[in-house]
């Protein structure tokens, strides 16, 4: 039986499996639980993830959520999975544990002000591009909240996790799952508009070089699964200038 | 070269790490960096994790940090480590990594109001028992907004993840180091007084089955390191209804 992805190619985690998938050769058939229709809510979901979160896979009779379990799930029963995504060596596993865990207490953690579920990223675009197009309250509070935490990882990133010879995150000469796991994240800052963009990542230069090489290792996949994203964001371009979008709805 | 553990028995993960070390006859020399001290701030702790945190581990040259990764890497590079606490099998291993990952985004997750760094469980106990006493204002919205996360993350516990015929999580027969983790963090409700207590956990039985069963399997080990918890609970309950501690200090 194929290996079963529970994913909205709008959420963060669900486009780093749907990446690691394409790149690794591995066959999967794509269930689209669409967040925008709460579909992750519904009875028929709960059966598949008792939380109703996404990203969740089926493999057979097993069921598994949380996408950095799946993430390394995925590198360990799948054969032809090259050793970087996820080392046999038990140091180098444990550092890529270590900065997956980290990932959790900052860029993904909840911004508690707004909504539990959101990421700091997710927090942050919600209240700066998209909730005056969606003619919704912007929340400042949660914003400058958010933008604290994003900017003091952004530079925790850069000079601890960055640090080293390698392109990649702990030194890497080639992309780990932490690697795809955090720059998917941090991608959602992609719906930003260019000064807000800037002001945040700007200052971050290994960082923006640590994207485009992650980018580029798992080409054409990053862009085709991104896509969704920067749809979005033309449209959101297009559409800032003029009403907002709640008027037209 | 003798294991090192970087940690302060009052902190929840601290424990988890020295029961698991003691229970399965790991020798290592325990490292005392004071929180209350703020040790963990100082240029001699940054060199063993430029994130100063604590726990951290020096294992000969390799240093690792956050508990999670701690206790796979011991579990996984020691001899002698029964397989329940980390099991082989890559579908029980994975759904130890997706329950972790949960425990960071819900009980461990950072109460926002307060101080980021901070848990749920921490930032109750501060703003019920400990502000009082230590003339420090209660902070009402972030004791009650960490009690909700509090009640929903037990419920889950009890509800999803102690579901099965097992006394442990996942329907586990034996311990895993997820109940470690867990209950090491539950454990600072210990601190409430009986009222708060039985408010939070009362409703819960399974849960506190649970931790009872954990208590049972790691003794005399998990008293031993709780000891300074019990220890600091006596004294708030003689201190409480006398004059708040920091007019005596």
């Amino acid at each position: 039986m194929k290996l079963k992805l529970y994913v909205d190619r709008m959420s963060q985690p669900s486009r780093a499996i749907l990446i690691f998938c394409k790149v690794n050769g591995i066959d999967f058939e794509e269930i689209k639980v669409d967040l925008s229709k709460r579909q992750h809510l519904s009875s028929e979901f709960r059966a598949i993830n008792p939380l109703r979160k996404i990203p969740a896979i089926v493999d057979g009779r097993f069921k598994l959520f949380e996408s950095h379990a799946i993430l390394i799930y995925l590198a360990s029963a799948f054969p032809g999975v090259a050793d970087n995504w996820y080392p046999a060596d038990l140091s180098r596993r444990a550092r890529i544990h270590s900065l997956l865990d980290w990932h959790h207490l900052n860029l993904r953690r909840g911004a508690a002000v707004v909504r539990s579920s959101a990421t700091v990223s997710a927090t942050f675009v919600l209240n700066t591009v998209l909730a005056p197009l969606l003619g919704l309250p912007q929340n400042q509070q949660a914003a400058a909240e958010a933008e604290k935490i994003l900017v003091s990882s952004l530079s925790t990133i850069e000079n601890i996790w960055l640090k080293g010879d390698g392109q990649y995150l702990l030194g890497g000469l080639r992309p780990s799952i932490a690697d795809l796991s955090l720059v998917c994240e941090i991608m959602q800052l992609e719906l930003l508009d260019g000064k807000d963009r800037d002001r945040i990542l700007g200052p971050h230069k290994k960082v923006q070089q640590w994207i485009e090489s992650t980018r580029n290792a798992t080409r054409p996949h990053f862009d085709e699964v991104h896509n969704v994203l920067y749809k979005l964001k033309t449209k959101l371009s297009e559409q800032k200038s003029r009403t907002p979008l709640s008027s037209k709805m």
